[in-house]
């Protein structure tokens, strides 16, 4: 085992999210998902704090039950180029789904990011899980879960492909020959595969850290392979150190097989951690924004996970209902929980839809008591670091001010950034171009 | 006739281009294209000279033979995301081609940057000239000319529509009552045509400018009918006073045609102005650029107007050559121009090259000189403003701190700006919501 890198951190930002009634906190402006001030506050608050990156969510569906973030919120592209010019080596990564997009395109998106930003972009690969995306995208049906998994890995290979059209050393700029690039270092791509046919090359040249980097999200089977195979970096849902202990050794095995070392891929576990001078003021903290939500505002938001299934129809204090297969096609991993949690904890409807609503997560108390528990899971090996989700603004601050300097002091937490890409701050290698590497096999 | 708006600008922002050996020049940072601090400090030069906007150009299929600017290039959205965190009042209107991306993603892009920027968002509907963009696209061909424009106004139809998703006081965001929108005022598109398929709703609201502004800079007759139609601003390319009137009369009669006031729709000829403390030595500018370019890389861009069709075959010194149909279905008017031009004024293949690669324009001169054409232009209804696209970084500064003042001083340019949206300063009418507008019409 080599010895372990210290902790990464991530800072999910998502206006007035994080709990379907959030946005009724009186410390969230009611419109911070459309708020650049909002996104360049937070974003600034993670630099300040050394976070290898921030992250930006997104979806491709939304109805009159979405929740409220969800409803009117910036696209992940643009919000993370406007940071790209006010921040300076912070990470900028987004979600962009593969089953209803063009390789080219997105290529190019991600490509033009990580230039403008220096090397600092990644993209979480998502595959939609909400099949209304189909009807915005003129498709008669959203495809299966394993055909979007099949979709996404030929995607990320045109991707990936189309990233090295260029060598690192193909742009020549010599003002006096008047030779600005050597045809011999740009590359057509020349994909033809079962779902797209792209020629290339692309028109955007690799930035310093070789290629964005690649996040995945999903945990089911094939969200694990993928990851294992493609993936940089894994952001991931474990509740308790034991499932996530798991979950790390899971993925990194399969990276292994799949002839990578277990270092070319960090595994990242999003936490809630709302932090108190004392244990009570953080319960405090928990109550005041679970109390925001209603019953009602508890059995909708449930339902979204369901393909929006009507919940209000059932009692609310009985066992959680029997609900089929309904589902299965959507958040796999996570209604699989939800009804394994139902099942094994005998929890009734209600209990069920305020534990969706208003997730309390593992990580509330003091700094200490914060900074123990994430200093546990990084030494036991159930994450290599963790996305941060606060609720309130304030959260990122507290865990910025008050969590990150005892991290430091324990010397498990860089006090300066070790490099100006995400790479280099993930300490994920930089992928040599593929047809520089074939020529220097040759040569060889 | 109504009384004459001011002058408008706007400042094309194109990296090392402008003229295919225009990055040899010692003024011009040979890696301007992908260089954020070089696109901000034009940007930000133009806000200080009181510009409507910047324009990002674009296009979505390279070769070894295209120009260098065209090889490595910010994406238009990136880019001006970025842009809009580092501006206050300036627009930011990009290209994005109608042929090859989804309207519910393009809806929610330039949504979002118009979001992110305060209102101030453009987008440059283009159909894509380059029929190689088909390959990287997975089609087996591309579309006809007359196709692209009818997706293109079927695309346009959607766009707007998802843009109207929510009416402008749909957000509530009560937090006493726990009530974040009213779902009266959420409309699903439902739109069914022939191209496109799309539910809706959009998840992102109308800016404070209603929708993002809608140029066009295609010529032909499709092109013109279509910005008549539907555009707010059109970018054209005219070359001399006469011409440029024609067009002006045709496009603003073509707008009354279909049921719109002459005023709200802006036609804005792009120029390369030259600016020099006497006439020689604006002269002496111009030829310091066209020297930088050889006559193989002349032929070379010439072709690229014609399907990259290879001139070098044919005399230099002798009259230009019967290509037949070519380049019908790419940059049509263009093609047709050149050929037109070279016919009638009897033009050998070397003179039709040379001019191809460094356009002279009809904008060179003092100050004064260039201050007397604007006015004269603006007077005499050729153009509303222009879109500046000066070859070199030094060009936009001379045009903003020497023609500028000469303009204010003639009151046919702002002193400050008017607005801070786009639609605002341009002039053009924010669109009301066409469901509030609905709902008014029945009420009355």
């Amino acid at each position: 085992m080599s010895a372990r890198k210290k902790l990464k951190f991530g800072a999910l930002i998502h206006g007035v999210g994080g709990n379907i009634s959030a946005w009724r906190h009186p410390e969230i402006p009611s419109d911070a998902s459309v708020s650049l001030p909002f996104y360049v506050q937070a974003a600034q608050k993670a630099e300040e704090g050394l976070f290898d990156l921030v992250f930006i969510a997104d979806g491709l569906y939304i109805n009159e039950k979405s929740i409220p973030h969800f409803l009117n919120r910036f696209e992940p592209i643009t919000i993370l180029s406007a940071l790209a010019a006010v921040t300076k080596k912070i990470g900028l990564v987004g979600t962009l789904s593969s089953s209803y997009s063009e390789p080219f395109t997105v290529a190019r998106q991600f490509g033009s990011l990580d230039q403008i930003s220096g090397g600092r972009a990644g993209w979480n690969v998502v595959t939609s899980p909400l099949e209304g995306s189909a009807r915005n995208y003129g498709r008669t049906e959203h495809p299966t879960h394993d055909e979007r998994y099949e979709i996404a890995e030929e995607y990320l290979a045109v991707t990936k492909g189309l990233w090295d059209s260029w060598e690192d050393d193909a742009f020549v700029r010599d003002k006096e020959s008047g030779v600005f690039f050597d045809p011999s270092k740009l590359h057509k791509l020349n994909h033809k595969g079962k779902h797209f046919s792209v020629e290339g090359p692309l028109n955007v040249a690799r930035s310093k850290q070789g290629q964005p980097v690649i996040f995945q999200a999903g945990s089911s089977e094939s969200g694990k392979n993928l990851a294992a195979k493609e993936a940089d970096a894994v952001f991931t849902g474990q509740e308790n150190l034991q499932e996530a202990k798991a979950f790390y050794k899971d993925v990194k095995d399969r990276a292994v097989a799949f002839g990578r070392s277990r270092d070319d891929i960090a595994i990242l576990p999003g936490i809630g951690p709302i932090i108190g001078r004392t244990q009570e003021e953080a319960e405090r903290k928990y109550e005041e924004i679970a109390s925001l939500v209603s019953i009602e505002k508890a059995l909708d938001y449930l339902g979204r996970f369901f393909e929006h299934h009507d919940f209000s129809q059932y009692p609310l204090d009985e066992p959680f209902p029997d609900i089929g297969d309904l589902g299965s096609n959507s958040f796999r991993s996570g209604t699989d929980k939800i009804k394994k949690d139902a099942r094994e904890q005998g929890l009734t409807l209600r209990q069920v839809a305020l534990r969706a609503a208003t997730p309390r997560g593992q990580f509330i108390g003091t700094p200490e008591q914060i900074a123990d528990q994430l200093e546990q899971w990084h030494k036991e090996e159930a994450a290599d670091g963790f996305i941060i989700h606060s609720t309130l603004p304030s959260g990122l601050n507290d865990f910025v001010e008050l969590v990150v300097p005892l991290l430091q002091e324990r010397g498990i937490y860089r006090t300066e950034y070790e490099a100006d890409t995400l790479r280099g701050n993930l300490g994920v290698p930089i992928p040599a171009n593929r047809y520089t590497l074939a020529k220097a096999s040759v040569e060889v």
